[in-house]
């Protein structure tokens, strides 16, 4: 069985335990994890036997790189067609079969258009799908350790060439020539309705204190309005921090991590609450194994920074501090389990989680650390290769 | 009255022609186009009255952004009794209101949410939507003016250090390099569902002859399975066309356009094929005016290609051959109208369209030329500056 094969068997495993007759796979990410390819089409899944990928566009491009059967779809209103007549049995039976979609990312249009060409009783397939993808393989997590390593070149290469007065846009344009090469597909990507990412947050001292619409402890004053986080026009100014929650996509799997540099030296609380933000991660990090409830690690850490009487500044500054230490990463940045208040979900091997303790200083700056971790039988495997000193330059 | 509110006033006035009793605004960049925030939450613009910017995150920036009301919104949930507490005569009348949103974009879960949270009877908004932003103002017109230049600037700096075996995807890291510091937002965004872009595409020879997923008649062989479109690793080699669809995003605005260029000389037969996309173009050029419809650029374009005896190489090739001339630009790339088989919409003043015609030649490489330009009250402003001919290096 090949590794695609086993990640169809693993869902229709689910499906067989749901009661549902398949799932249809629409989103491109998902496509990618289950087939192999992601041109536009529809993935189909049955609870029993093999899947077919009905294809618009590419079909040639599709048939090599998928492992699974491809037919064209010449349209969408052909897709109940089709389905009907290569799932005969599934989809003639008395009861109309129940046939599982991502309602996450669907858009309405979309379904509408599904529900009038599939005669079906459509279900939330979301969670199952994160479920599913969550759990990574030997495979994933070697693409995610050779992101680590782009992302570690790179910084090793351009930060000593940082100078005075360069902007934020300048590093990160810097840092995204250098990914460019080692394979970064140019954007991380998310799951999340209207959250965009492309090469992580980059910013120094009060731009980078700027909060945002984004899903994180982070936000940046960002190049314009209508692009309002990470780099911004602004000078990188002498001994203020900068932050570098900066990653990269190689083959599809994101590494996220931070590190925090600054041109001179940081002032002491700054370069305390670093130190903290540090201990708090190596805390955690002992906490690190499988059956520890991902909520009980945000819990922890938000104890620790208010022990070092830094409560207040942890993960985000008044009303835009947010109750979350960490996220999975995998082909998206936002994958499961999350570390925040009111998920629970016990850790178990095979997860990836980027954990990243900060502290914002209104004003002055971000100072913070993050390391992404693979969860083992009896542990952690720290995937995340960079020195984990502030970077001073 | 101001830029935004005259927007919102157009909106309005498009509400009470459908006897729609206000629209929910949840996707980014429209909430960016009608309020100048895309902080995350729901703008909620009524037939009637003031529009109200309900804030999830950050409300604190969304009152520096935002020329309207901004509340803040503790939950989801909370929507329908804040919509309900400011909109009493809408939300409390006999009959539930209707509603309108943009259902091409929204994701169903979150639709679902909506409604059990706000009493209405939804509709489907999004036609309207993108009538509305289909029409540009002056200041929109001057952003995709800007990137306009950042696109030849960056063309001009970058193309005559080009050597010979540079990858595709070394080319355009050094292209996105220079882009980003003319304040290039790093992604160019589009509304259709699984459609990425981030600074156009880019490929030379074979490989950009792969067809694609991608909404248009370019894809790229790209890095990866996992981002199949655009630069790949593979060497640019001499004699060889390089396609350059290559666009970037100005304080929220695209620019999109194509030229030719090669390290060397291109084959005659893909010279002339060159010089046919090109008079296509002038051809097109001279139809640009009000009143023109949509899909007869498209069809006049085929004719004119037929008549060069290239027709089974215009717009792709084979099955991968798409029915397509243009499309309109402006906070995202697939705006309308569309320039294609089946999309008739009369020409009006204000609309700003990319026209692409390229040619595809299996195995050898794709030629193409591609402009911007804005309708104006009698004819066209073509909005790109960079000059037509092959760019010989």
């Amino acid at each position: 069985m090949t590794e695609l094969s086993r990640r169809r068997a693993a869902l229709q495993h689910m499906l067989r335990q749901q009661k549902w007759g398949g799932f249809l796979i629409v989103q491109h990410v998902d496509c990618y994890y289950l087939c192999g390819s992601m041109q536009a089409g529809f993935l189909f899944i049955p609870a029993q036997g093999e899947a077919v990928f009905y294809v618009r566009r590419s079909v040639a491009r599709a048939i090599q790189e998928s492992d699974c059967a491809v037919l064209p779809l010449s349209s969408m209103r052909d897709l109940g067609r089709q389905l009907y007549r290569d799932f005969p049995k599934l989809f003639n039976s008395e009861a109309e079969p129940i046939i599982a979609t991502t309602f996450d990312v669907l858009p309405v249009q979309l379904y509408e258009k599904l529900r009038t060409t599939v005669g079906a009783s459509w279900t939330d397939g979301s969670k199952l799908m994160k479920e599913l993808r969550m759990i990574k393989t030997e495979i994933e997590v070697e693409r995610i350790r050779k992101a680590a390593h782009a992302v570690d070149r790179t910084l090793k290469q351009v930060l000593p060439q940082l100078q005075e007065g360069w902007s934020e846009v300048r590093l990160l344009a810097a840092l995204e020539f250098e990914l460019r090469q080692y394979g970064h597909l140019g954007l991380m990507r998310m799951r999340g309705f209207n959250q965009e990412l492309v090469t992580g947050m980059l910013g120094s001292g009060a731009e980078m204190t700027e909060p945002g619409s984004f899903d994180g402890p982070t936000g940046g004053k960002g190049l314009h309005a209508s692009f309002p986080q990470s780099a911004s026009f602004s000078p990188i100014r002498r001994n203020e921090p900068i932050l570098l929650d900066i990653g990269c996509t190689i083959e599809g799997y994101v590494i996220d991590q931070t590190r925090t540099a600054v041109l001179g030296k940081l002032k002491d609380h700054l370069a305390r609450a670093y130190e903290t933000a540090r201990s708090i991660l190596y805390d955690i990090e002992g906490m690190l194994k499988p059956g520890m409830c991902s909520e009980e690690l945000y819990v922890e850490a938000l104890k620790s920074a208010e022990k070092a009487g830094l409560k207040q500044y942890f993960m985000g500054y008044g009303a835009d501090q947010v109750k979350f230490l960490g996220h999975g990463i995998g082909l998206e940045v936002d994958e499961w389990p999350v570390l925040a208040k009111g998920f629970k979900m016990d850790l178990r091997p095979g997860m990836v989680i980027a954990i990243e303790p900060k502290f914002t200083f209104p004003g002055e700056g971000v100072v913070g650390i993050e390391n992404s971790y693979l969860i083992t039988d009896d542990g952690f495997e720290k995937l995340t290769v960079t020195p984990e000193e502030i970077w001073e330059l």
